[in-house]
Formats: C-alpha cells, structure tokens, sequence
C-alpha cells in the first residue's frame, strides 16, 4: 500500500455525516439486534479480504449512486462501469477502406459484430472527435486482464470519432456472463434468492471537451436476462437491436452527451 | 473459507431493501459523483484487503446500532463489543478469603484496580449467579491475542455473581489507546480529522437466565477523551470514579439487565 500525505477532507466528512443520518433513519426501521450486527460484520470481513468489494458495490450500489445523478436529466443514461474496467487500452487504428476492429484474437471465437454509432450533445449537434473507450467480454463469458487466457487488452480499445460524430467498429457479440458465485457475494445472492447472471452487453465510455464523461452499456433485446440483470444495469434506451446479417449481426446506438 | 448450504433469508431480503431505501435517500442528497464513489470503492477495497472491516465497523458503526435498540430503554445501556473480544476465556477461581483476580502474568504492569459491581433486573430484584465476561488492555495498551507479546488470555476471564448479584474482580487500570490508525481506517480518521484514542474501559458482557445478554463497558471519571471517544462508546451512566485507597485503585458500578 503506497504511503500517502492524508489532509482533512471537508467532502469526506459533510458525505460521512450524511451517511450516518440516514443509517440511523435505516437502523430505526431495520432493528438490527447485536447478532444480526455480528453476523453482517462477519460476512463483510470476509467479502472484504476475499477482494470482492469492489465486485460487490458495482453490482449492489453503483446503479443507486448512478440513478440518484442521472435520473430525469437529459442524454443517454449512464449504466455501472463495474469492476472490469481497466486504464490503458490500445488506441485502434484506421485502416482505409475498413472498419475499425477491437482489439482480438486471430481465432476469436464468436459471432462477428459491427456495432455502429452516433455521438451528439443534448442540442443535437454531432460531436466529433470524442474519444470512445469499449470493453466487453469474450465468446466464454471472461473478461481480458481478469482471465489468464487471454491477452490483457483482449476485446479492449479506444478510437475517436469521426467528422460527423460517427463510429463504427468490428468486435464479436458479448454473452450473459455470471459475476463470481463461489465467495462471500454468491452468498449474499443466495441469502436473496437471486441468480447471478448479466445480459450480454458492451462497454463504452465516452469524454468529449466540454461535455460530462459518460460511462454506459448497450444491451440487445430478447436478451433472457434483460428484466432481472443482478447489477440493475439495463436502461430502456440502452437496449439495441442484434439485426441478423448475412454471415454476421449488426447494431447501432445512438449516444447523446450532457455539456458540463 | 468454509463451505456452507446457504439458504434463501427473508430476514436479509428485508434488511437489505430497507438499507437500499435509505441509501437512495442518502444518494439523492450527498449527490456523489462518479468519481467520489470510485474513490470511496477503492479505500474500502484497501480497507476489506487489510482485514480492517471489523475494526472500521466496531468504530464507526456499532455504536450506531446500540443506539438506535436501547436508547430510551429501561436498564444498564450496552457499548460496544468491538474487535477485540474473543470466545474462550478462563473460568476465575474463587479462593476462600480472597478476590477473584483476573488471568495477568505475576509481574502485570499497571496500578492494582479492585473493581466491584452488582447486578439486579430492572425490578431491581438481584441476579445471582449472572455470568460475567470481563476483558481489558494492558498497561501498553494492547490487549491480548492480537498482541504477540503476552498469552492469548491474559487479562480475560469470567466469573459469576454471588448469591446478592455481588462480584469483585482484582485486576490493573485499564489505559486509553489509539486504535490502529497505520491503514485505511487511519487514513478515514484523518480525512475527518478526529482523533485516533478511546478513554481507558473495561468490557464486561453479562449472561443472567431469562434476560437479554447486556455487552458494555465502564469508564472513568477525568479520563481526557471521554468526550472524544472515537468509538462513541461511552453512556453517563457507564462513567464511575476511580478512587485512591492506599496502594491501589477502587472502582464500582451497579448493572441493571432487562428481562426477555
């Protein structure tokens, strides 16, 4: 752990105060008795040291967190980042004639994907130049860095794009995956009665100047899992269509950006 | 890790919609950004990493939950469990004529406390034979079994009361301390610029047929961070004198435990 100069943070004690006011609120109505205490400090210990936290708040929290920001505001709806996210991903080169191609395997399996889009702000002008970050998993349902099988920028890259605010890019279709069922989170699931399963989806994190970054995902429709996702991810205007091609799919989305 | 059949618990369903309700609550008025909640993932990542999670909850949380039970409530108000409590402590013998003396080396730092008490129910009837779990730091601060120095029991024990609800213990003065304040949760306490010390306590957890198990702590007059305990651990009526006798210290307080 790298040794920092810590300050006093106003921001960190005006959210903490906050925080407990409305834990008190939900300690009233929840009645927790010492054991219940207990047995949620023992579970959270061992969540903690198994490294699922941050597993754990991306699929539990993040959605709330995003709802409280975005809900009602115009532009696309953010959806989580989740903890696949990685820095460094390859910029994708533009070849002339040809589509763009996410970062892959020469033999990658699964279904051959062009996903198309359209990048605006909220007064319906195109923004070029946007940088658009993508990330997805593979044909087994893993994620590349999280998966000693593959390269770590597997099905990972960046590019921008063009005059118009248009992009195109050559990838594979993603698959429902299950989040990591074996520790303390597959627990709690099961304490809910509820299975651990994602939709397919893509990636993308978008920042263009001006504009508020916007982090999302694209669903397909007909996706078993769309209505119970165990991450809440899924928006109404996040789910796309998967157009049968001749030899592979094809979907488009629109994305709309919110000005700073 | 042990393998466990985990069932559905309607219990958890429940507690944990109401946590999600008052979370959203707390979300829509701390409004915290995108970044704000990476950085909260990542310290409490760091924090469950270090098997700091139980001491951060004991600290910030269980007084919290004490709270919000026994405020209001007739009978000795509890404190804290905290993470230093262990199960298996050794029965104290009573020898004819002589106090009990709570498990120490022959050559225990500190000043001698006798420490005396009485148990009763809220009709303020007595509780013979009450089990009483008592344990302590040492004249260094560190209690044992998470200090490699002394053995696993020292300054632990339990006893039961008399046929009056009566009990004397003979042990040292316990001191205030610092929690660990090296990692994460010393990184949370100076973000919030608080302090990391407790005033000195003794724990003490009473066991009495027919009655809920009382955890508390007592504490001392003139201790300089009564008003500051970073664990929010101390009740008016936890706080007793620490008299001067000839060679040693004197304490007493009485504990009223509620029927079931």
């Amino acid at each position: 752990m790298q040794k920092q100069a810590v300050q006093k943070n106003e921001r960190v004690e005006e959210v903490f105060h906050l925080f407990v006011k409305h834990v008190q609120n939900f300690l009233k109505e929840a009645k927790l008795n010492h054991e219940e205490y207990t047995n949620f400090v023992n579970w959270a210990d061992r969540l903690g040291r198994a490294g699922e936290l941050p597993l754990y708040t991306d699929v539990f929290l993040e959605s709330h967190v995003l709802k409280a920001m975005y809900t009602n505001k115009p532009g696309t709806q953010p959806s989580l980042l989740g903890p696949y996210f990685i820095e460094g991903s390859p910029l994708l080169k533009k070849e002339p004639g040809k589509p763009l191609v996410l970062t892959q395997r020469h033999d990658e399996a699964g279904e051959v994907l062009m996903f198309k889009g359209n990048v605006s702000s909220t007064d319906g002008m195109p923004l070029p130049n946007t940088r658009v970050e993508m990330w997805q998993n593979d044909h087994s349902g893993k994620y590349s860095a999280f998966d000693a099988d593959a390269p770590r920028y597997n099905l990972r890259g960046h590019f921008y794009t063009d005059e118009n605010g248009d992009f195109e890019v050559k990838t594979i279709v993603p698959v429902p995956y299950s989040i990591p069922a074996d520790g303390p989170t597959g627990e709690f699931l099961k304490y809910m009665d509820q299975h651990p399963m994602r939709p397919a989806h893509l990636h993308l994190m978008f920042e263009a100047e001006g504009h508020e970054t916007l982090i999302t995902q694209v669903f397909f429709e007909g996706d078993e899992w769309l209505e119970t996702d165990v991450a809440d991810g899924v928006r109404t205007d996040l789910v796309t269509k998967l157009e049968d091609k001749s030899g592979h799919k094809e979907a488009s989305l629109n994305f709309v950006m919110r000005p700073q």
